[in-house]
């Protein structure tokens, strides 16, 4: 159901609704992580949740000049349901009332670290997608050698058309600008050759609508050129993404887990270990996903961050973050902007994928 | 072009074909890798390809008490040649010859480091499929925090229907039994999250395919279970497969970039690196994909090793090692006997995909 009618005004300072109940731990990480953000952006918060919870944490915690509300609400998303069965039996759901927050002008954006699938489902259904958008994606800003990029879908859409992989760069392109601050990003789309031509029917096709549009299209890259910093933007179809994000936390994971392992065996070795370790806690901040907080879900009335079920105080504040910064940039408007510059490729891909 | 008749009975000791022109370095490489493996497995090595070029590098090594045997050929398939070129315009060309000689009954198996695209081809194309095969696929056997396991399809077939999965499956389970020993390999098939239900089309059906297989069937696994060692082998398709290998490629280079930046910074790490140097090399061979070899070609009537262009001599010792057990354990018998048990349940979906 897009929706024609414009965007709404976002608030001044923004205004965040935050799922008080997401995440594998709640209020206790999600309270003072979004306190965090809203300390550093200026931004207002209204907590979505059990209201006792919530002020329990807030009465421990330092808000002390932010504009804080709390939203009671008597039901909480479990991680093992259905997002279908969420959006049509759990009406009073923290997810749920947090995305009406953002439909009914209340809030500029939602953050949770909930059922990440309640959590596209309800910004899909209940905020509404902006004006040509077919297919709303999750963008996950990820670490490499040099400087983050974005990795685009990684799950809200696994069997796509060409033409969704189109608009899921032309929709990063816009974050990458606006939040990593790139000057004409380097979109590539993720094949296993570089070489145009190569990969599957699907990418082959994107890549034509790819060349014909206004991005700064690089082609081709492989999953060796993901990590290397050397393009802004990836795109994939959201089946290739969530498993290429999850295989990189799984690997970042292993390494790390083998290298402690390694190096606290034998005395030289923890020795050298004690010496390098300011080195060593630098290397696990640069492959810490919490640095990047959530994955944005683009194409939204409104903005909405999903984090990750594990995620720490310092995730949350990054993710709020994020979202007051969206909101200043004015990003949906860029990308409504960017959208409609190529809505004709779009419409003329779209009519094709369905004969 | 599947073949009916038999499989040829293998050599005793087995007689592997080595394309001594493949990789990005060439015979002072390949030669002295293969005749490491020679010694180590006894078996005869045929290496095809400029007879000048193997001669100068055979007689700087120790190829004492090895059948070593070299068929000369003129042509060499470039990296960037198209696999179908390859194939119809180099007929003397090495990766065509060494195929030619697994055709003709000289040797068991090929190995080449050389254009991978063109290995596949030639070894579909000229060796031929066994029998009851429809997609022949490529194995990777990966490095995990706890013991190999096997990744299958890492590139071969990108588009594929819930039977090729399927047939994956089968022939990786072969592999994890006969190559790494595993008794009752647990097979999972790779998808975006535990449950069933959960994934793409593709990965949907056939996941009611392996449900009723006899297979140690355990599910569908996430990108971030493929490290943790706790299943012997994953399926997917060759395009999510090629992506998920060479992410991990270029994740793996790269931490291991990001970790040595780190610690040749100051004196306190450097000193502290020297100290846990041991540690640190243990670490790097852990995640060497060097001591994998190459991915094996599983379903050719033969044995065929793609080898990375990248390959050092000690990958090639792999390789050749690799054919050289795959060949005494009768692999490729073991492989048709788990089809044909199979067959029932794989011509059935293989019709339903017509369909």
């Amino acid at each position: 159901m897009p929706n024609d009618t414009p965007v709404a005004q976002p608030h001044v300072p923004p205004v965040i609704a935050v799922d008080a109940m997401g995440g594998d731990i709640g209020p206790s990480v999600v309270v003072p992580g979004a306190l965090d953000a809203a300390r550093g952006t200026g931004c207002a918060l209204i907590f979505v949740g059990d209201e006792a919870a919530i002020n329990a944490e807030l009465a421990t915690a330092n808000s002390e000049g932010i504009d804080v509300a709390v939203r009671h609400c008597t039901q909480v998303a479990e991680m093992r349901e259905k997002p279908s069965d969420i959006l049509r039996r759990k009406k009073d759901s923290s997810i749920q009332v947090a995305c009406r927050l953002v439909k009914d002008g209340e809030a500029d954006g939602v953050v949770s670290a909930g059922n990440s699938g309640a959590t596209v489902a309800c910004g899909m259904f209940i905020m509404g997608r902006i004006k040509g958008v077919e297919r709303p994606a999750l963008a996950s800003i990820m670490p490499t050698v040099k400087q983050p990029m974005v990795l685009i879908d990684v799950g809200a859409n696994v069997d796509c058309k060409p033409h969704h992989l189109f608009q899921f760069g032309v929709m990063a392109e816009v974050l990458a600008s606006d939040i990593l601050g790139r000057v004409r990003p380097k979109v590539g789309l993720l094949s296993i050759g570089e070489e145009e031509g190569k990969g599957n029917s699907l990418v082959k096709e994107a890549f034509e609508l790819f060349k014909m549009a206004s991005l700064n299209f690089v082609g081709n890259v492989e999953g060796r050129d993901v990590f290397t910093g050397d393009v802004d933007v990836v795109v994939c179809d959201g089946f290739v993404g969530n498993v290429a994000l999850k295989l990189s936390e799984g690997l970042g994971a292993s390494l790390g887990r083998l290298l402690r392992n390694e190096l606290t065996r034998g005395i030289r070795a923890r020795l050298g270990t004690m010496l390098a370790m300011s080195a060593l806690k630098r290397f696990a901040r640069l492959v810490d996903y919490a640095e990047y907080g959530g994955a944005p879900l683009l194409g939204l009335r409104g903005i909405a961050i999903v984090c990750h079920g594990a995620s720490n105080a310092k995730a949350i504040t990054s993710a709020v973050h994020m979202a007051a910064t969206f909101v200043e940039k004015r990003t949906n408007e860029h990308l409504i902007e960017k959208l409609s510059a190529n809505e004709e490729l779009t419409r003329y891909a779209s009519a094709a994928a369905d004969r």
